[in-house]
């Protein structure tokens, strides 16, 4: 997406990845292979480049500091990424910060966690390397602490959440920055399963002050230029908590490709090419439903039930390219227009009944 | 446009072109350098592949008939492609199948030409091979004759036009259709220089149903699936003419990449791969601006006084990517949205004095 908000501006576009079949590969002017966790991979491709960015955080940050000394401009700052991409150092730098965040319990093997009990229930994330909801455990009970990771964690509490919101914020190299309209993320209660996503959030008007003012506080304090999504927790008394912070587009923000003026992309480029920040409004409201590889499907993917969502007037469809899908795997997503909060929520159910990610058996 | 597109949907994309370096090559799958005019080229490019569409109507006509003997899909037809590349066998379609257009002459040559005066004033324009106002000479008078072409050629009898319309129609293999809303097409008539074009055209409810139905026929007569851009004249008594047909994705329509549900290049994908034809509705009403090589500049193209216009919130700046302007050459466009048509003006004017498309030099 990054890649086909590119072809709108002067610029030449270097990717690297591990897959020469991925779905960059092919949107670019130069492809590289290589490892993002390896540093002279990372050095080697960044050298001679003007700018770097990154689409997941675990960039080798070495290469990136090196890079960075000898010149090439860093989106977020590796100093940034370093705080981001560690959980023990982000849960740290919201309290140094005193950024409202759930009280946490830094544990660094299994013994240490078999000592909290009395902070259940609680969620259990590794420092390093979790992804897409891998590496965090949910510890209710004592008999779940044997489910808890036995390396560097964080043990947080858990909030009794109301909501789950979240806020893009671009940041440019003068520190300016844009808040695109805050993200209501729809939770399966039952699942623990992102339902769907709602922009803008509904919210009272001084809980989406809050909300907004936490945001833009944690991305102040972050000291970085780039595009930021700060994930937070309201609970039922409307306090407002950050979960999590990612450095860099996010899928909270893919509706902004159709519903705003400037996307999350754009936004990105403006950035990068010293080009104003473009305009955060809504053109409309919108959902989005995440496209997941089905449970038990594994290989080459089918997509179901899309010759049925694309007869709905207002629907947005994005298949990411992904040659394999495997269970849980983001493949794509959909985005839906509308003025209508019903009308958004009732094709958004549509979707996640209809629109299925199989395999080829 | 048609691959930023492309990467929305699961599909392999192929493209041939004379230059590697064009805006195209890093956004496909695989790249062919290649001569579109030649029939080896067109024919060993094709063979093998599943559907084939174009993006401008000077590809051999012959290697594409003959892939479709051997089951290629081709968008549109080779047959309706024949009777529109050849603007004597358009006029010679519109005149057969009772289509309004402007009287015509053929003339073979400039001897030909010269017994005309009293058909003036009038348009000469030659047979095969013109392109964006190329191969198209205005006479006004017998003096103008001289500018004539010495090769088949129509003549084209001048309407005393009020408003020149486009009218995208998507069709897909099963012959239905969807009109996006039908685009006005502001000139500059001293310069004879497209200004800037604005959807939905501003029309008498009854001349909108005219342009409509006629532009209708033009791409049933055709008899193809595919993409089409019919453009006509309205006179000061409200006749409507065709003035040309193209079959392909077309300037007219760029502005519906953000200002329709469907954009004609997402159209194209909904037919080439059997999906359902999406819905043409704006979800708000556009402008463009077309940026042009200024003239006395030629090489290696910069682009003057995008920061300013990028600063204005409801425009969309679109730089096609190649890399050498001359003075003409559409090097991108600039789209502007807004319910307002007085802001759409402003806008376009504002965007037009503004941005330059200029040269190093």
């Amino acid at each position: 997406m990054l890649l086909q908000a590119a072809a709108n501006y002067p610029v030449e576009t270097y990717v690297m990845e591990n897959d020469p079949g991925c779905p960059a590969a092919h949107l670019c002017h130069h492809f590289t292979r290589g490892d993002i966790n390896n540093f002279e991979d990372v050095y080697n491709f960044g050298k001679g480049l003007d700018v770097i960015t990154i689409e997941i955080e675990a960039v080798n940050e070495d290469a990136l500091e090196k890079l960075q000394k000898e010149g090439v401009r860093i989106y977020p700052k590796p100093s940034t990424l370093k705080i981001i991409k560690n959980k023990i150092l982000q849960k740290q730098f919201y309290k140094d910060n005193e950024i409202p965040t759930s009280e946490f319990i830094i544990t660094q093997n299994r013994s240490d966690l078999q000592q909290q009990t009395n902070f259940l229930p609680a969620a259990h994330k590794i420092a390093l390397g979790g992804y897409d909801g891998r590496g965090v455990e949910l510890l209710k009970t004592k008999d779940d602490l044997s489910k808890g990771f036995d390396e560097p964690a964080v043990l947080e509490k858990l909030v009794s959440i109301k909501k789950e919101i979240a806020v893009i914020i671009a940041v440019n190299d003068a520190g300016e920055n844009a808040l695109f309209p805050s993200v209501d993320m729809v939770f399966d209660n039952r699942l623990n399963l992102l339902e769907y996503q709602i922009s803008p959030a509904d919210l009272p008007e001084k809980v989406l002050w809050k909300v907004e003012a936490v945001a833009l506080k944690v991305v102040k304090d972050l000291k970085s230029p780039g595009i930021f999504a700060v994930e937070l927790f309201v609970d039922h008394e409307n306090n407002v908590f950050v979960n999590e912070t990612a450095p860099r587009v996010h899928n909270s923000g893919h509706h902004t490709i159709e519903a705003n003026y400037s996307s999350q992309f754009d936004m990105l480029w403006r950035i990068i090419l010293g080009y104003p920040l473009g305009s955060t409004e809504h053109i409309l409201p919108a959902a989005i439903v995440n496209l997941l590889g089905e449970e038990g499907f594994k290989g080459e993917a089918v997509y179901e039930g899309l010759n049925e969502i694309l007869q709905i007037e207002n629907v947005f469809v994005h298949i990411y390219g992904k040659k394999e899908t495997r269970p849980g795997r983001k493949m794509g997503h959909i985005t839906i227009l509308s003025k209508e909060k019903q009308e958004l929520i009732h094709q958004a159910n549509r979707i996640k009944q209809t629109v299925k990610v199989k395999s080829i058996n």
